[in-house]
């Protein structure tokens, strides 16, 4: 596989499949060698359907775009390399947070923990961060892309798993204070999903530091608002649309901005309402239009709508101000209004 | 710190202390990072007491013997440096073991799990392991160092965590097969903590291929060894010594070679008390005695006891045919006598 980088566009649909070329071949080869020697193949099947069972492939795209960003040109292969090697963190990350939330289902399937046990998934979920780093230090990089991608690799890595242990601490105590939440999605979306993927694709270049500042610039403001308006999806949404049970974050008493802010300016009825459903962690559905009538005349609903706006400015501006090649402006912009105002 | 290698004796107890200050600076650091960016420190403190509370540091003193070993000269640092991030990475197996293992003490103290909560401790784990990373990234290896040694280490550790998959795959299933228990204790011992630390030493001087015959099959002798001896002490030996409750092995149902020959020449009684002993979860003391003598009746503890003198046998005719310094060979052929005849 040698896949060029084109000068003038930037083709999402190629990279997708460039990266999932990566991770079935590598996963090929990890049951082969488990298979000659004995070794038990569950956790590359597992982790095979796992993959092949959806998934945007974010990180991936962003990492292409972060090396195309920061003048990467020539052959695609070793950003492809690194951004499969995130798409295998993410995949790790996965499969430790659905025995952690304790889910059923991950893309439609059960979840490897439902598949095999907790016991097992928590081992698989370590193999499969080894396997990120296979991929990575595979990756065929130099010795100065080397340098360069590790410690923005680690970075990324302990920022995430930071950030759900922030999560955790804070799950089951609603708040009337916002920054707690902000700081979670920070950490565990902002830096993980979008800053951290950019930064590591420019790093490939060799010369990341020039851009570096316009690339955490738009995806902070782009994971905040990502996170914001996935916290209004999971009230306000259709579950049909959004593939998430309708105030599933709720239940399971996820720290969120909306929350802490209809907290703040809720009065004695309205917090009993929210703190009914935090309280009870199987809520009946009929009591959603309730919550949805808190949530927007404490005025919180409309806060975060601003928070969103506030942010996708924000990187609009960084973006413009950025003299990046216009075909990654043109995927940066579009990103940016994509992920704040989808509506699944 | 600088420490010079010693041209001609192996201090073990200054490979300790500073494979530890390593340790301990790099946790002061991650404490220090987490406070300044409001992030839980919980993880760094777990894990410093966790460091604190003892280990015999095998992983580090063996990887540190086997850079001298092919001929490692000049500061010792990188070589530490490296030690320090096995021991990392054995920080983060025994985190998430004690969770798989629902054990409540490690090291005298309680555990992570049990000072936190399975996810919390599940997280932790996770964290440690990019730790790990983080210090052989930035153990000051050159590109051709890291080159070599990375490969390495992401074989270690994905045998590692193979090695515990296939243990828990088998436990409480009684079998009268050896293979699997030997396979288990290759993964889990002899590779993750005699083999792949001296491979991983020898792999920083560049020239670690020479002697990689030599280390190998004297390795993973002295691991297997010293995992059927664990095996013996486990039944036979004197818990205020082992510092382990006898017949643990057999209580969490536990694949070893011993209850494979065991059952393997076992007559229907004598087969009837082994497998009471390993369907019952919390056997009485009282039974002790009853499975030492099938043990010993059936031959499996005298089989146990060739075996460990023939794996001896080879490891130490490796060494003997091997043309080390002298001073490592001096320490490698006192290992493989320690480790095999241990009596505690």
């Amino acid at each position: 596989m040698s896949v060029q980088a084109p000068a003038t566009l930037f083709d999402q649909d190629a990279v997708r499949r460039a990266v999932d070329t990566v991770l079935t071949d590598f996963l090929a080869t990890q049951t082969h060698s488990a298979l000659d020697r004995s070794l038990p193949q569950q956790a590359a099947e597992a982790l095979s359907g796992f993959l092949g069972a959806g998934g945007k492939r974010i990180r991936p795209v962003l990492c292409v775009a972060g090396w195309q960003a920061a003048g990467g040109t020539g052959t695609l292969d070793p950003a492809i390399r690194a951004a499969a090697s995130l798409e295998m963190f993410h995949s790790f990350a996965l499969i430790h947070d659905d025995i952690i939330d304790a889910s059923d289902t991950r893309r439609g399937q059960p979840t490897v923990h439902g598949q095999t046990s907790t016991h097992a998934a928590i081992l698989i979920g370590d193999l499969v961060l080894v396997f990120a780093d296979q991929l990575l230090h595979g990756a065929g990089l130099t010795p100065a892309q080397l340098d360069a991608v590790l410690p923005i690799a680690n970075a990324l890595r302990a920022d995430t798993i930071y950030g759900q242990y922030l999560d955790i601490s804070h799950a089951g105590q609603p708040s009337a204070d916002p920054g707690p939440a902000l700081t979670i999605a920070q950490y565990n979306i902002a830096k993980y999903t979008i800053e951290g993927p950019l930064l590591l694709g420019a790093a490939l270049t060799g010369d990341g530091d020039a851009i570096r500042a316009t690339l955490t610039a738009c995806g902070m403001a782009v994971g905040e608002a990502f996170q914001l308006r996935d916290d209004l999806l999971g009230i306000f949404g259709n579950p049909t649309h959004t593939g998430k049970p309708c105030l599933d974050d709720l239940r399971e008493g996820k720290t969120t901005v909306l929350m802490a802010l209809a907290l703040q300016n809720a009065d004695g009825p309205q917090r009993r309402v929210l703190h009914h459903h935090v309280d009870n962690p199987h809520p009946i559905d009929a009591g959603a239009d309730q919550i949805r009538t808190v949530l927007t005349d404490t005025g919180a609903r409309t806060t975060v709508e601003e928070m969103i706006t506030e942010r996708r400015q924000s990187a609009l501006t960084a973006l413009d101000t950025a003299n990046l090649p216009t075909h990654i402006t043109a995927v940066l912009r579009s990103l940016a209004v994509s992920a704040t105002s989808r509506t699944i």
